[in-house]
C-alpha cells in the first residue's frame, strides 16, 4: 500500500508530488492525462505507482493530496462515480491544496466527513517554481488531527503551514485575499511598465527603480521582467489568475463590500484572456494594458 | 557663501538637507515656515543659515535644491517676484526633486536656461525613512554636467541616481510610472486587508502570509502593518499619492493609453481624502476600501 | 378550478396578478407571506383563491405563472418537495417572469420538460409601476405553443412581448443586458447629480437640463427627481438591481468579455448595499455617490 | 456693420451660426479653415461676411458668439495677437458657447471685463443636429444684462436657456455634469450591446426593447441604431466626449469626489480613442467595448 495518493499532476502538482517522493514517500498518482502520469512514475522508480482511476488510487493510500486547478476539474474529479468520494470511507483523510471557493471547500469536507473520512482544505500560497522547489505555504483549516498527520508532507512541499481553525473555507478565505492582492499588484506593474514604454522609457529602467526602492520583491523582479521580455511560459496562467479575482469579488459581493480596484483589475485580466493569453503566464495581462 | 541652497524642509526635504548637512556642505536654506527653517538652522549649529526670501537663497549658493511637495507650492515659490526663476542668473544651477507634471518640469528647465542657469530634474523614489536615511534614489534628466557637479550631493542623500538623458520631463515620467505602480500596490493591499478583515480572518495573519511569499516587499510589510494597526503617521501623505495617480492616468490621456485599474485606485485615494484622510500617510486608503 | 396559478406576490407580482384578475382570469395564488396571498384574495373577492402551497397551487391549474424575486428564493419555490416543480405533470405549463440566470432558466426548462411539461421563461423589463399598469416588456424564449396560450394573459399584464427562440436562456440573457445598461444608466445620473450638487449647482435644475435633451426619458425623469428629492421608497430594490449586474458581468466572463464600466458599476452599488440601501430603491446608489 | 461676430464653423458651429442668418442677422464670421468660411457666406449671400482676422470679426460687431471645439483651439483662438481678447474693448459682449474647463471660463470673463467688455458663458447641450435644428439648450452665466441681449440669438439657436448666476464657472460646471452623464450613458449602451452581441442575441432586438421601456430617449434610439450598424459619422466626435468625461473626473478630483464609473467610462472611451476611434462620433466607444 502507498503512503499517500497524489491527484492532479499539473503545472503546481508535478512539482508537489515530486517532492513528496523525494522526503521518500511512497506515492500512488493519478492525473487526467495518463501519459503524464506515465511519465511521473518512470522518473521515480520504485517509488510511484500509476492509478487507473481516482477512486483507485484513494483507497490505496490512507491519505490523499488533491491538486486540480479549475473548480470545474476538481468538482468533476471529487464527485465521478469512479472518483475521490466515491472511494472514502472511516478514516480515510483528504487533504485539498487547490484553490477553489470556500463554499466548495466546505461542501467537500461535509460530504468526506458524512462518510467517516477527515478533511483539510490547504490551498497554497505560490506557483511552478516554488512548487517545485518546495517553498509553497499552504493555508490550512479543518481536522486539526489531520493537520498533524500531514505535517511532514506539508514541510516538503512547503516552507510555512498557516492553520485557521477547524472552520473550512477560511484557509480559501485567505488564499482568495492573498491571490486578489497578487492579481492587482501584477495589473500594477503591467500599467506601470505600458505607461512607461507609452513615455519612450524603457521598460527595464522602470522595474530597476522598482527593485531598488520599497515595493522590491520576487514577484516585482520576476514578472517586471517577464513583462518587458515578453516572456509569457506558464507559471501562474492569467486564466487561473483571472478566476481568483473573480472569485475574490465575488466573495466581496456577498459580505457587502465593494472592491473597485480588484473589480477593475478583473475586467483587465478578461481583456487578456479574451484575447488569447489565458494560457500564458499571467503576467500576459501586460498585453491588454499596452494596447 | 554656502555650498548649496535648499527650498522646502517638509517631510521629505528635512531629511535630505539634514543629510547634505552630514556630508560637510554649508547649506542655506529656505522654507515657507520660519519656524521649521530656524529649527533646522539650529539643529545644524555652523553649517546652516537661514535665508529670508527663495530667492536670497538661490543667490547665496551656486547649487540649488528643491523639494516643494505639490505643484501649487512649487510653481508659488518658483514663480514668485522673490522666488527661485528671479534669482537665476548665468551658471547658477538648480535641481528640482518635487514630483510634478513632466510638461512642468520642462517649464521650469526652459526659463532657468532662458536665463542662462542649468537645471537637472531630479525627482525622487522613497519617503520619510530612505530619506531621513540617504537611501532615495533619484530619476534624473537635464544638464548632464550638473548631474555630475551634484552626484556627491545625491550620493549623501541617495543609493542610487538614474539618468534619462538631457530631455527634462524624463525623470519624471519614470517617477509617474513608479509612484502610479505604488499607488495601485497599495490599494492591492487595501483591499487585500479589507476582504481579509470582512471575511473573519486576522489582518495580522494576511499580511504575514504576503511576506513569506513572492509579493514580499518592505511597502508589503511596512504599510500591511501599518494599516491593520491602523497607524496613519504621514509617511508618503496620502493627498501626494492620490496627486501622483491623478498625474500618472493625465499622462496616459495625453498619450492615448487607458489605465483602468490605476483610475480605480485613483478613485478610491479620492474617497479617503474625501472623507478626511489626506493628511493621513498614504495606506490610510484602507479607510475607504474597509466601508 | 382556476385559469392560472400565480406564485410569488411580491413588489412586481401583485400588480401583474391584479391585471390578470382585472382581466377575468381566475387565479389561485401562493406567496411566502400568507398574509399578503389572503389580503390579495380578499381584494379580489370570487377571482382569487389561496393555495396553502406552491405544489398545490400548481396542480390547480393548467398554467402557472412564477415572479420570485431572487435566485435563491426561486430556487427554494421551484425545488421544495411542495413547490413548482414537485407538481409538474404532463402538459403542465410553467411561465417564468423572474430575472434569474441564463444557467438556471435552462435547468428549470428541463427539469419541466423531464417531467412532461412546457416551459418559457419571460423575464420582464419594467419595475413597480409599469406592473401596476400592465405596461411590463415581456423577454420570451422556450416552446412557442405555449407562449401562444399564455399570450393573453402577457397582453394583459404587458404592453410587449418579444420571442428569442426556443433556446431557454435568451430571454434572461436579454434581460441582463437590459438590466445590466440601466443599472449603469442609474450609476450615471447618480454620479452627476452627485458632482452637480458637489459644484454647488441645484439637482433639479440638472435633471431639468438632461429632461430637454436626447437623454431625456422616463427613468432620468422619475428617477433623477427621486434622487434630488431623496426618495427612496423601492420601485426596483436596490439589492435586485445589484444583483443584475452582477449577473451580467458574471455572464460577460463567462464569454470572455470585459465589461469595466458594469463591473465599476457594480461595486458602487455594492457601496450603498453595504450602506444599509439595499432595501431601498435602486435610484438610493446616490447616496454612495455623493460621498 | 454686421450685428454679431460668429467665431468657429465647425460641426456645431456652422448650424448655430446659419440659424442666427436664418432669423435675419447680419454676421461676420471666422474660422481656421478659411474655405469653410467662405463657403458658408457663399451659401448665404448678403448676410454673411467673412473676416481675416478673429480679432477683425470681434471689433466689427458689437456681439460676438464663439464656438471653438476644444480648450486648444479655444485658447489659441481667445489670446492671440489676432485673436478675440486683442479686440475687445469697453463696451464689446463675448458669448463663449464652448465646452472649456470652468477655470478657463472664469479666466476668460475676467480678461474681457478687465477690458471693459462683458462676458456671457453659455455652453450648449446638444450636439450636430440639435445645433442645426435650433434646438440647442444654453447653460450661461455672467452679465445678466448681456444675457438679456443676446436672448433672441439664443431664442433662435435653441429651445432653452438657463442662467446659473452672475458667477462665471456655473454654466461649464453644469455642462460638465450634463456631458459626463451623457458619456456614462454612451458606454452603459455600448456595454449593453456588446454583452448582447457576445451572448449570441441580436443588438437591434436590444435597443428595440430599450426603445420600450423607461430608458427609452433620443439617445437610445439614435446611438443604439448607431452602433448596432457601426455608423459613426462624427455627431459629436469621440475624442470630444472622452475630453468632457476627463474635465468631469478633473471636477471632482478638485472638490473631493469620487466618481469611478465616471473614470471607467473615461478609460473606455480612451481606448476607443487610442484605437483610432476619435474623431469618429462617441457612439464608437462600442468598438472598445466589443473586445
Amino acid at each position: 500500500m502507498a503512503d499517500v495518493a497524489f491527484i492532479g499532476l499539473g503545472i503546481m502538482g508535478v512539482g508537489m508530488a515530486d517532492n513528496l517522493a523525494k522526503a521518500g514517500r511512497k506515492l500512488v498518482v493519478w492525473t487526467r492525462d495518463a501519459a503524464k502520469a506515465r511519465a511521473f512514475a518512470d522518473a521515480h522508480p520504485g517509488a510511484v505507482e500509476v492509478a487507473p482511476t481516482a477512486a483507485h488510487a484513494v483507497r490505496t493510500a490512507p491519505l490523499t493530496y488533491c491538486m486540480l486547478s479549475t473548480l470545474e476539474a476538481s468538482t468533476a474529479v471529487f464527485d465521478a462515480p469512479d472518483g475521490v468520494l466515491a472511494a472514502v470511507g472511516p478514516g480515510k483523510c483528504v487533504v485539498d491544496c487547490a484553490t477553489l471557493t470556500p463554499e466548495r471547500m466546505a461542501e467537500m469536507a461535509a460530504a468526506v466527513r458524512a462518510k467517516g473520512g477527515k478533511f483539510l482544505e490547504a490551498p497554497v500560497s505560490g506557483s511552478k517554481k516554488p512548487a517545485a522547489d518546495g517553498q509553497l505555504i499552504f493555508l490550512t483549516a479543518g481536522d486539526a488531527d489531520l493537520l498533524e498527520a500531514a505535517r511532514p508532507d506539508l514541510d516538503a512541499m512547503g516552507k510555512a503551514t498557516h492553520y485557521y481553525g477547524a472552520d473550512v473555507g477560511a484557509g480559501s478565505r485567505m488564499k482568495l485575499c492573498v491571490n486578489m492582492t497578487m492579481g492587482v499588484q501584477i495589473a500594477a506593474l503591467a500599467e506601470g511598465i505600458a505607461l512607461c514604454e507609452a513615455s519612450g522609457l524603457s521598460g527595464d529602467a522602470f522595474v530597476e527603480v522598482l527593485k531598488q526602492g520599497a515595493m522590491s520583491s520576487p514577484l516585482i523582479a520576476g514578472k517586471g521582467a517577464a513583462m518587458v521580455g515578453r516572456q509569457y511560459a506558464p507559471q501562474f496562467p492569467l486564466e487561473h489568475a483571472q478566476k481568483d479575482l473573480r472569485f475574490a469579488v465575488a466573495a466581496g459581493d456577498k459580505l457587502g463590500l465593494a472592491l473597485p480596484v480588484a473589480a477593475a483589475s478583473n475586467e483587465l485580466f478578461k481583456r487578456a484572456r479574451a484575447a488569447g493569453n489565458g494560457g500564458d503566464d499571467c503576467c500576459a495581462v501586460v498585453e491588454a494594458a499596452r494596447k
